[in-house]
């Protein structure tokens, strides 16, 4: 799994940890601090936990003489590692107005300094090192996509909708919105997993076959347009689409929209990242939860496809590497309506499956602190692919399974269509 | 789907619909009543609601001048069918104390008279016809494993340990109980899912391939013994072996053992059917949720079998049909130490597979109520296979595929391991 | 306190448990065992509860050689008595369905045929065995009281409405319910509380004086007419009549009358013991919260008394003894219209005052079993007083204090105003 | 009531507006934002709050002209208000980001020129606008308690422990903590209620006359050694001293000693805004609920006095005005042990009676949003007398009834005990 120089290495750890901050440079102090729910973690957290991670299992047992930044912080910056021991609540976590901001940018200069020291000096990485700074990178990366969703979420739903970027997309005269058009896939047996040498998740483990009858799948993501027919028609009032639990979920938390959507005087307009504004139809649909992405696919006579049948669609029909999308550095953090050269795999939108979060035929649980990352969560979690508009680019791959529970909507989660013909 | 004559659907409901009253024999009126728990039914309530399918889907609409029973009887007995309108909260159904038990047996006989007359004189069954009414029998049986387990749960939640049935399982000198062996299967393409003319499910249909790789199912059900050492080690006590969700529920509720089971002066005691007692240890382990069946398997070094795994595995390891096994026609309800002969894949314990209640490639919700059935359940629930002493014989396939919540205890569940090779 | 001889005694006890298995006479089976709302208790529960006490707290402590009955039966029918032991959680009530109906009757012929012969040999009581008698007393008529209002709650929210008893009041030619009329009370000091040598609760003992302010006292109680004009006008929505927590209450619960009432085509019915029929507007309004009294007092422009204020006019106003009034003896179970030789200070309805349940000056908390029977409840719940309907004519006194959080609806609670001037 | 001239009041306004942005002086901006529990507010909130309520309810009134600084800031800032509108809910009063503390301090600067300007150009106020401008004075001076309070909590909760203030209660030696001693009261009429010129709340209005037994009232405050020996005979433990919802609050709360104590190594250490240290046993204790008031009081035998019996007794023994105590501008935020002259009546902690909350004999509610002040809180709380240690000296008085529900225990609240002879 060595596939960079050492020197590339301390490269891609400022980088990473450079954008990290960078994608706070709006905030105010305020905005760091709060979790308006338990799914959101406070941006300071954040700063503070991915600046853990490097000192608990890279420093503190690698670097000799290193000494930690401050006694308390493990028990405060620990997620859910039991194998590490005490933290907080995650219920607290927007509780804690100490350590402040500039503290815990302090801890991060420190361990940065440490780091850099540490990657200087050793010449001599084994294996498993080399696996816990790719693993360091990686977790940054998904906590820089959390960071973007979580601060939508914090400063979405303040009365005053603060605006965290004036960035908007650029001329979209070549964007592409004929009907929905399918691509066909044939019926085959089909390697699923991921093969290689580069990083990646223990979750992506397990190269296997699977066998896919001929299905087809939309060649784009689902419009805002197409959405608000589907609410404009009644589908969220009639049962027939919604699997149950799905429709007690829209009852009981009186759900008539996308999260974000506002209905001001019989137009619709969203909150994004750029403010509030009146809502593009070309652009794809997003902040849905499973459950509605679910109930459109069948409103429309269709269905989600399987993360078996979205990886190889993908692979055969947006094969190129490096992916091509709008992800997280174009800082659009807005899906863009779909482009005539691009299918729409990648970036805009994390796409649900109708797969649910299991593990492939010959998954083993690592048997470290790092068996905590992925194993423990295999279950009630639905898979989404592709990356979306908040996701770094080079994180993405064709084999990448995200996960999460069918209610969630904070983050950019959007639909394609399948169907067996 | 005609496989029996008229005069053999009489025969058949006769015996059903008796079956269903010889189960509630042993009740005190006052034991019909209840509802300790949300899971849980009042045995009146499936009294009435299966009377009720019969009245709603079959006399309401077939038999001319049919007059219902009465008028507020399908308000009270509607389970979850949003088709047919407003229903009792399935939270208040243990409240409800009217009708009283003798007005629900009135009820089910004046639905019977109506529907053995009907049957009498009707000699021009259609399709429909005929699928609805086998739909009613297995609804029937369905809801007869249902009171089983809900008395169960309502006499062995009582302080005073209600004595249902002193019927005890005969001579077991033939029990095998050697160490664990394992069966193989060979990797392949599979066929999956209900390929016949008999009665079936919606949700075992969609006929299609599987690619197993190549792996190994145990022989028999793992025992009460097995499971006292899981215990005794610790199990319920390391979260290396335990899902998030599942180490949480333990906690968060106390579990430390299997439902029904009490430690009394350092013995281990178990409610059953017949009374609390000791507990053997040659008996399937039973009553525990999904997660503790996953964490039994890890903390072994296995897994569960794919609901797929164990499909296959049935098939060419228990082809005979009739299926043989202990089932509710022997009134044990409790599983058995396995005998010399059986492989234990029918009857004892529903087994946790390790696979989520998804759609099948080419499944599709039937419009009408009936699409009520399935479909709206394939979320957050996993499957369980081969029926438990609690079903009746005749109600189980090969093909057949039951779903629960990862938290559920109170059926007869239990495990059986896999492991690739 | 020895007021009656024993040979009285007997009588009494064997009127009061007699009244008690009365009550139950148009019971169900059924009806006996669930608990629709935690506050409400299984009529076999009740059944049972007041024969545990004879049991414990007489037999048990003073009958040589008595044998209980049971020896779970203290586990189950224990109410809250934290010095007796463990008991079943009060939630669990309503789960129980053993002991059967039969048994707990057989569990009160047993006891009370220890108690007869108890009583029969014994010539001998010392003051605390008559005081333990009388509490026996009072405390199956308190569940007398109970009984009648639980049992009307679990028939009154089951959709079938049955009918309790036939039994409607006869003429009432004589009813007086001119426009509110007050009656005046002078400023001075006055004395509160129990003075005499019968039968009464600890926490009507510290006779003590109050000053009262010259104010009037209303010489009916509020009719449902009246009550209707307050729905009428809006006195459900509008918060300027409201008490914050009684705004919240009212809103969350979704209430817009009192509980029992049902607005059918455009017309109020309610549900009595007599089943569903039209409101009758002459009678006194009931089964509102304490909220629902002090909005109704705002709305009028006036308040509720305080439970000195009470006494001091119900003393003055209506000192005959024995009191007059519609108790449960008639068994109407349903406040009616005024009498014009009637100031309702007695039966009909327990009226709200603005008082809170707190000790009397000089109160002592027993320190027995039986000092946990009202001292340990005086925290954040309001007194009531004169008794009502369900409440046995010898049961209620001047200085009785009846007690429920301000939020409790099913009790037959109601109005009377007051005044400065 | 117009007591004070013109001028007086522009200073007074400076004055008090000053103290507040003082008290937030020690605070780092992320401070401001949390709310870890619902009875606490954040700073910024209480910053935004006191402003908005002179903007509100005299700028927007009576300033012709007037431009109010921000139209979302009613929304963002209306505490309670039913009849101004709309709101922030206030569990959600922690998730506000923006305002940022800057925006809120400028708007603090905008309101308070505008009101120097109009207290300055105005010499024709009537008596409504006195009234609300000594509201204005008394509503923030309340607000600035629960800052002190509400802070206290945020930082307390924290694992770092941060310290607020340096400053150090000075020489005590001239303490006074002999064993208990009790002042004697006669019986008699006494008047209770406010009867003067100055200012004051509509709660205190209504002077009338109670009647009172004579009584004994101790003449300090309870102490932390007291109530460790109240804790290490075990009355956390034994329910003979609690009301049973309080035994039911600590239980289920886990709550063995007062808020903010800790057991470290078998020593008691508390956490106070000079942060965390050894427990100072002469102190009077505080931070407890009124249950463990109660129970504390009959653990010992005795009870707590009742707001009468409190009124009556402060007035005779301690007159003298202005009052004295240990209030805060002295910066202690923390309760002294008592001195040789002063019985503690005043400052300190709040006093927990045994009286709730309820309106006096002659109260009536005002009819405007004022109105909303108080009255619609008389349910459900107890009174609370005499101030404490985060109480501006001038804010209080002998009449003055403060209130909380009976398990609130993040204000100064403390013991003073009281019995009959």
């Amino acid at each position: 799994m060595i596939s960079i120089s050492l020197e590339n290495y301390l490269k891609k750890f400022n980088e990473i940890r450079r954008w990290t901050l960078h994608l706070c440079e709006p905030l105010q102090k305020e905005d760091y601090v709060v979790q308006p729910m338990v799914d959101v973690s406070p941006p300071k957290w954040h700063l503070g936990h991915t600046t853990w991670f490097f000192e608990q299992f890279i420093l503190k047992k690698y670097m000799s003489g290193y000494t930690e930044f401050h006694p308390d912080f493990s028990f405060v910056f620990n997620s859910y590692y039991e194998s590490i021991g005490e933290r907080v609540l995650r219920i607290d976590r927007g509780n804690m107005t100490r350590p402040t901001v500039d503290e815990v940018v302090k801890y991060r200069h420190y361990v940065d300094t440490a780091m850099k020291e540490f990657l200087d000096i050793n010449n001599n990485f084994d294996d498993q090192l080399f696996d816990l700074l790719n693993l360091g990178f990686n977790h940054e990366q998904q906590h820089q996509e959390l960071l973007v969703t979580d601060l939508k979420y914090i400063l979405g739903q303040n009365p005053l909708f603060p605006v965290y970027t004036s960035k908007k997309s650029g001329n979209v005269d070549d964007h592409y919105l004929e009907k929905l058009k399918f691509l066909d896939i044939d019926e085959g047996e089909y390697f699923i997993g991921y093969n290689g040498e580069d990083f990646h998740f223990d979750n992506e483990e397990g190269l296997h076959k699977v066998f896919l009858h001929k299905y087809q799948i939309s060649d784009r993501l689902i419009t805002n347009r197409e959405y608000m027919e589907f609410i404009n028609s009644g589908g969220y009032k009639d049962f027939r689409y919604w699997l149950q639990e799905g429709f007690e979920f829209i009852n009981t938390n009186k759900i008539q929209s996308p999260l974000y959507w506002h209905l001001i005087d019989d137009e619709w307009y969203y909150y994004s990242l750029q403010g509030l504004e009146k809502i593009n139809p070309d652009q794809p649909v997003t902040h849905i939860s499973f459950y509605e992405a679910d109930a459109f696919s069948k409103w429309i006579g269709m269905r989600l496809p399987t993360e078996f049948e979205w990886e190889i669609a993908a692979r055969i029909y947006s094969p190129k590497v490096p992916l091509d999308g709008n992800f997280a550095e174009k800082e659009f953090f807005l899906p863009q309506p779909r482009k005539i050269n691009n299918l729409q795999f990648f970036g805009d939108v994390w796409e649900w499956t109708n797969s649910s979060y299991l593990p492939y035929p010959f998954y083993k649980k690592p048997d470290d602190a790092v068996g905590e990352y992925n194993g423990k969560f295999m279950i009630n979690q639905m898979i989404l692919r592709g990356g979306s508009c908040a996701t770094p680019a080079n994180h993405i791959r064709h084999t990448y399974r995200n996960f999460f529970h069918p209610d969630k909507r904070w983050q950019f989660t959007g639909i394609r269509l399948a169907q067996h013909i």
